[in-house]
């Protein structure tokens, strides 16, 4: 039998990208600049959300369009229904007739959905152009401008399918935080909670120090605490970018997800109640549930839930977990996308500021996560 | 301004790998052998067309069975319609329904269209799974088996929206060409010819010297063929795997489209003409054309078109070129993905076995084609 052999060189166009936190007016002046000196044409595909559009994106059209970039500009739905393929066909279609070609680039305006479709869309569009990311949430700051995660939702799930695709940067703008809802900042909170339990203490420290300045979105304290949020988040992706080495101490990439195995699983299971879950809100519960997890093994560190539910609440964020972990949830939990086989996997923190990871039966987790609610 | 670094390490799997050409009765039980060896886990979503679900995969389901695969299959609808984004998502959503986790591996059992859908679905299904590639057409033997690219079209055009994800390995089962219409066998050997062409005079001597025994698909001689035409694919993949380097010397991957800019716009116009043309056999005619361009700029190998009009009839391939040739096709090449701005890209044979990539502004085309028609 004739083999050929397909030699790959191991040779990576440099990735590395900065993230700018800009808390002053006049934001999209110097994004633009920077974009001008970075664009390897004058074509840009931009993609945003309704809501985005009528607040934001005036204003950055505007300074592109003087600097002389062709913008084609897709507005998608608001909110994560507009995370699927068919409209990541939409979005793609709108640059290819708009005669949009491989030296394009590709513009995200907006929050977590937008950062997560543009940028799947920027990495299918002509197998891959470039992207930017400006996100104009905080939680969209603090956790989806590092690592180059992107993604649609199947009807089986959320971010079942995506890619990873990294940002030439990200250009966060603060000065869009005042435009956002109370339970929007919330949101963002969390996952800065998320970072400081998971990698800082000192961190943690300063929330709970500040934690009414950061709920009510200083823009001076939430660009320092957001800079530090996304320090950690890019050792631990710079470590892991592929989350391929759950084996490395603490979990490799892994760890991020602490919070997460059980705060998506209420995040959908309550998606169409009235009653729903922001992202963060939904995460904060997660947390209070990984704790509670931890110290049910005997590894956790047995502070944790006691400055999680004193912490949370003055962020604007719920501790309410028994009421929201019924069995639907519990199922959920079982099909996580980061199960293994029949196991799932828990990110424990052992002492706050560590992580170690746990794979957990999936049939032994109402047991352990029931146990716990009447313990 | 605060701004974080986002170091990511140039660190990459190594990502060669090998096609293995299998003339032999039983080339499944080789394949699933391999299969068993590189496999992570024993689940397998596997992907084919309807005319391949018929003929070949009851003995490649079979043989995995057999090694306590759980292999979870879906089957598409035959032809270029099932390269679209909705028939991608029906494909996850099939391999998400039934559990499969990031430990599995995908199999891609047909054509060039299963193996460009299949390699996609894989590059996108939980961001990204490994893959294996057996290609069921002499046509996907010769092209697709090599490169690592992947495509579904959008409502524009063809390969529009894809990745590059390279497979874990490839297993050409040559038994299969018996099962294949002759057109299909000439449609493999144009993109042959092609290779022959760009890289590898000796090989053109070859296939002029025994057309016949090729036309009609001998096994023994086309594993030989195929296996060198992978190879002249391979090294230029190598070189210029994101076909980012066309000023290397010959266009880099680039060359790989020499009869592609005219022969798309043809295969595309005609596609839905009842007299329609196999890919293969509108790169026959794109190659007639590039020759032509050639000549008309004063660079091309003055011996091509007259070596290719005697050729290609004697493989069962078209030469009627001016038949062909309409204003559509014309306006189709300025639409081409290969465009910079408003200049095609051509890809140029300066003398037989090799290449100079020239751009050619798209208002100039119909003169110069048209000049050519009737000169």
């Amino acid at each position: 039998m004739k083999t050929v052999a397909v030699r790959l060189p191991s040779v990576e166009l440099d990735r590395s990208y900065l993230i700018y936190f800009d808390a002053d007016s006049g934001a999209e002046e110097r994004f633009a600049d920077e974009l001008a000196r970075r664009a390897p044409s004058k074509a840009i595909g931009l993609v945003t959300d309704e809501s985005v559009a009528g607040l934001h994106w005036p204003r950055y059209d505007a300074v592109l369009a003087a600097r002389g970039f062709r913008v084609v500009t897709v507005v998608v739905p608001d909110g994560e229904g507009a995370k699927t393929l068919e409209r990541a066909e939409a979005v793609c279609e709108g640059w290819a007739r708009a005669g949009l070609d491989r030296k394009s680039l590709v513009v995200a305006l907006g929050g977590g959905v937008v950062g997560d479709l543009g940028g799947f869309c920027a990495s299918i569009f002509l197998r891959g152009v470039p992207y930017v990311q400006v996100p104009t949430t905080l939680l969209s700051q603090v956790d989806s401008s590092v690592g180059g995660k992107t993604g649609v939702n199947l009807p089986s799930g959320k971010n079942l399918a995506g890619s990873f695709h990294q940002p030439l940067f990200v250009y966060a703008d603060l000065t869009t935080l005042f435009t956002l809802p109370e339970r929007e900042i919330a949101s963002g909170l969390a996952e800065l909670v998320k970072h400081a339990v998971i990698a800082d203490e000192a961190l943690l420290a300063r929330l709970e120090a500040e934690a009414e300045t950061a709920r009510v979105g200083d823009p001076g304290l939430l660009s320092e605490l957001v800079a530090r949020s996304c320090e950690i988040k890019a050792q631990v992706v710079s470590a892991d970018e592929r989350e391929v080495a759950p084996d490395q101490p603490g979990g490799g990439r892994a760890r991020l997800n602490f919070g997460h195995t059980v705060g998506h699983a209420i995040e959908s299971s309550w998606a169409s109640h009235p009653d729903s879950l922001r992202h963060g809100e939904a995460i904060a519960l997660g947390m209070i549930a990984a704790a509670r997890v931890g110290t049910r093994l005997g590894i956790g560190d047995p502070t944790l839930e006691a400055r999680l539910t004193a912490l949370l609440p003055r962020l604007g964020l719920p501790v309410n977990l028994d009421e929201r972990l019924d069995a639907k949830v519990l199922e959920r939990v079982g099909v996580d996308k980061k199960r293994a086989g029949d196991r799932v996997n828990f990110v424990i923190v052992d002492r706050i500021g560590s992580t170690v990871l746990r794979p957990v039966e999936t049939a032994r987790l109402p047991e352990i996560l029931l146990r716990a609610k009447t313990g």
